[in-house]
């Protein structure tokens, strides 16, 4: 059994992901900030925490990227993907609706479904999805738009539910636990991610891309973040398909490893919608392993 | 005299950055949205139009970068870089502070400050730092944390200024315009923008990066966003050092015309932090100008 420390408050996405993620008889526990969550696994007080690591639409989450770069490392072990469907509650018995609340993003992304079903509703902002909740239930908001899990923990009730102006709008949550145990088998369907500092000089990230574009390996998410938030300087995410255990992403790590002054391995574990890793003609695992066999029989004298 | 449409509300960093922008007698206008911003300009109703494109701690600003990679194409002719340092607004006279309200992400910028000078306080969130002022003004906040433009609409009084938990923080605002006028003159000291969406295969971002860096061209920001919500296709936005006018930045731009199915020129301006471009060796506009005159000259038989 273990404890599973997630970006709170109860009936986010965030709960979601980390129910999808959990297993039998874990248990969960919400932590107001995706810093408290990667806090309370680093001082042991969880074995490992759900947070999110971006959104199709809203890119990138800074306080999970940010948070994986700085202070003790972290390895993600499963990641979860969710559609972002809102629900939107009310008080039951509710016929007329004047405020509709939720955290803005969340907000942003059900404006035109406002504007065409809630005509002439104003929208407040909260500091979450579940706080709207909290709010209507308290009857200071006449609906809150949520998560789908929020209604098993508020005595509301289901407006409208699969709410969202954009269908495929998704988000992906990892779930991360501190190294010193064995890594995800891989399964053909991985994911690797690293985090580097590279020179900052002209051609800097070319070098980098290129040491896993001549390996074959596709990278499948990069991000740029200014480090320390400070323009100058930027640390680079890199996610890409394939598991560290394989030759030809070893292979590639290590070049990473030799050309930056600074990079973290933040884990391989297998992706969440399933999709295999394609490999280039002459970069297969096999190739590599080949390769190699044949220079260390060459520097024996064996071959030429 | 130019009518400049701003995302407002006023009072709001997007407000002072827009001021900075402005020439004198130019008349400035909020709109709700980054959208409605950038379609005021699209149809004509404002000359121009000022927005937040990213921030050093939070990222790039999706409204934006999606808003000029879709619909037609909008031109960046100047930019402005704000420090994020807010103030503490507070209606004269108060000396007890229960709450304290502001967007979601300017609480998030200045929690450490709240809980070492205002201890206790509950933080509550606002649809935009200037809608925490009207609430403080309505008496529902007794504190808001805003941009500092914000105590010149409010009859607030300013209770601290200079607040941020990151020193560094700044934003990067945009001036925006329909194409079909001369571009800013080039200064030594510029940023080009544009937007490019390349094959989904492997190493083809790198194939992209290899034609800035081979041509000594430093990229100054990148972004991966995914192309209408969905994480299968990229859209990849480069900023990178140089003006349009010049012979190396038309040629590589020549060079991701000619690799990306589709690729966008987003402006090129005066940098506001004044750096000027690094030229590498054998990379200078006079080496393009000399290489492409000695190849004219040897294909009309002059030289060899």
């Amino acid at each position: 059994m273990a404890r599973i420390a997630y970006f709170g408050p109860e009936g986010t996405f965030t709960e979601q992901a980390a129910r999808a993620l959990a297993g039998p008889g874990d248990e969960l526990f919400p932590v107001e900030t995706i810093r408290l969550a990667l806090a309370a696994v680093r001082r042991g007080e969880a074995d490992s925490a759900c947070v999110p690591v971006e959104n199709s639409v809203e890119g990138p989450v800074p306080a999970t990227l940010d948070g994986l770069a700085e202070q003790e490392p972290l390895i993600a072990v499963a990641e979860s993907l969710l559609p972002v469907h809102f629900s939107v509650l009310v008080r039951p018995g509710t016929t007329r609706i004047e405020t509709v609340g939720s955290h803005p993003h969340a907000l942003a992304q059900v404006r035109q479904w406002i504007e065409v079903n809630l005509p002439g509703a104003r929208t407040l902002a909260s500091s979450s999805t579940a706080a709207a909740a909290v709010s209507v239930q308290a009857g200071e908001l006449d609906a809150a738009v949520t998560a789908p899990v929020a209604v098993q923990h508020y005595p509301l009730e289901v407006l409208a539910t699969g709410v969202n102006d954009v269908d495929d709008a998704r988000t992906r949550f990892l779930l991360l636990r501190r190294p010193g145990l064995p890594l995800p088998e891989p399964t053909g369907a991985d994911r690797t991610s690293v985090v580097a500092a590279a020179a900052n000089r002209t051609g800097a990230l070319a070098e980098l891309l290129a040491e896993l574009a001549g390996r074959g390996i596709n990278l499948t998410r990069l991000d740029a973040r200014p480090a320390r938030g400070n323009f100058g300087e930027y640390r680079f995410f890199f996610d890409f398909e394939g598991h560290i255990a394989e030759p030809r992403i070893g292979d590639a790590l290590a070049a990473l490893r030799r050309r930056c002054h600074e990079v973290r391995f933040l884990g391989s574990h297998p992706r969440a919608d399933g999709v295999r890793a394609t490999v280039a003609p002459s970069a297969a695992n096999e190739d590599f392993v080949d390769a190699a066999a044949w220079v260390e029989a060459v520097r024996n004298g064996d071959l030429a």
